[in-house]
């Protein structure tokens, strides 16, 4: 792990998937339509790209290049955005700032924010199925397993929990957030190792699973933490809006002690999993520095 | 042709097709949720399934079977129904009724009906890549076609057509039509034919596109022509609603005379285009009895 700054790497693969995002979405694949433009405001010039960097990250674990993985990395960036966009309208969260811009809607309309949305989903898709630098198996495996994680049983039934459900307890709040959260980083995971291997190992693919739900878990429960500890400055938002928004937290369940316990758990769980592939510090030090952040 | 009875062919495929789409939507893949609840609300127990229809048609003039071509059938069903719900959605048309019950919104509430159109859409693909009838391949082709034709050069392309466009010709109203309506229809036929084949024809794929193109666009000219010349007990909804709700229709560009025999033309240039393949007589008898319909 000496030498290795995963800050630095997560930055530079950032950069080369908004280069590869910016292509894809150029005008000759999305048209020049006010959807369009919607799609590509609403997707690029932001974001830390950790799904894209585990897919990257996850095909080169197992012996595929970051080529034949960037589109599957660049469909879950437009996944992530069609969720983001369509969480903001105004019959869900009705979320007027998005990353301190105006969120899609009230840049571009309703109406075009719920197209921009549909457009990114399908597209997506489409962006994964072209991908023609791995076999046609991978391509296969790699749209089943997003359009599962991202359908009703994952990130759609997360959203259902989100606005349904009384969150009497903690399980059902997992639940959310595994749907909400865990899911698309599943996805993240898996379509890497795919771009990677079209004959998967069962065994491999409960361990990139394993890795997955640790991180992704943490990744909320250390959200929930930072909403309660960290400063306005810092967050980049204001501080304590969980509360406010009477939103429930795993912090409705438990002691931030315990929250706290539990997020490095689940982070050292995460990094066990995926200790016996050598060549995984990096993702070994993305499940710390996640752990870690102060944003 | 003889002995051809085309609307009993469809209406036991429309059975099969249904039996299927209970099966497809059932709790075991779309969760007990209130929104997989709404999912097969908006899917199931109606429709003449002409999406479905053509799909395994196609797989059989091809030497497919029904049985490969029934998931991506089941898939072009879900995008359709996806479509339609979003449609509805107060932000886009406002409709409060679909096929004579209420819509999605009304009966589950506009989140609800946001995240089963979302639900559907993201589902359609993990239904279309999981069809283990047909090769990697195939599946590849089939999900990279769906998403095409349904995403912004497709469908969403013609949805922002018409919620932006001025409709100033004919021209801008044809690239509406040909979104809205004629891109899932050649997805329809090409996934039919991709259930048959993995290695597609160029000069093949140019037919079956002609032949969807056509029937696509005189569907739509059909519906126009109805809207005025049918009454409300024969078309099962009020006539005269495009003039009532201010829609621009063929007939703003045309008169009744130019547009029965423009929608004419491009019957006969459909069955033209797939004349040359043994078996097409049920897709051409299709072709009529759709130019012919009362609603």
């Amino acid at each position: 792990m000496t030498g290795l700054d995963i800050s630095a790497r997560l930055k530079e693969a950032a950069e080369r998937v908004e280069r590869a995002l910016e292509k894809v979405l150029g005008e000759e694949h999305t048209g020049g339509t006010v959807v369009a433009e919607a799609m590509r405001y609403s997707t690029l010039g932001g974001g830390k790209r950790i799904r894209a960097f585990l897919a990257l990250e996850f095909a080169k674990l197992f012996g595929g290049s970051e080529e034949a993985a960037m589109p599957f990395a660049c469909a879950l960036e437009c996944v992530h955005a069609y969720s983001l966009i369509h969480d903001d309208l105004p019959c869900m969260d009705n979320d007027p700032l998005r990353r301190g811009k105006p969120s899609c809607h009230v840049a571009f309309g309703e109406a075009e924010a719920l197209l921009a949305g549909d457009a990114l989903l399908t597209y997506a898709f489409e962006a994964a199925a072209s991908n023609e630098k791995v076999s046609p198996k991978s391509v296969a495996l790699a749209v089943r397993t997003l359009a599962a994680e991202a359908g009703p049983r994952g990130m759609v039934g997360g959203q259902t929990l989100d606005i349904r459900s009384e969150m009497r307890d903690y399980d059902e709040l997992y639940a959310m957030i595994d749907g909400k959260t865990a899911a698309l980083i599943r996805a993240a995971c898996l379509l890497g190792y795919y771009a990677a291997v079209d004959d998967p190992d069962p065994g491999t693919v409960k361990n990139i699973v394993g890795y997955a739900d640790g991180i992704g878990i943490a990744f909320q429960i250390r959200d929930d933490i930072l909403d309660v500890i960290s400063d306005t400055a810092t967050l980049g938002k204001e501080v304590g809006s969980d509360a406010k928004n009477d939103k429930k937290t795993v912090l409705a369940f438990m002691s931030m002690e315990e929250a706290v316990r539990r997020e490095k758990e689940l982070t050292a769980s995460a990094c066990a999993s995926i200790a016996p592939y050598e060549g995984s510090d990096v993702l070994k030090a993305l499940a710390l520095w996640l752990s870690d952040r102060k944003k």
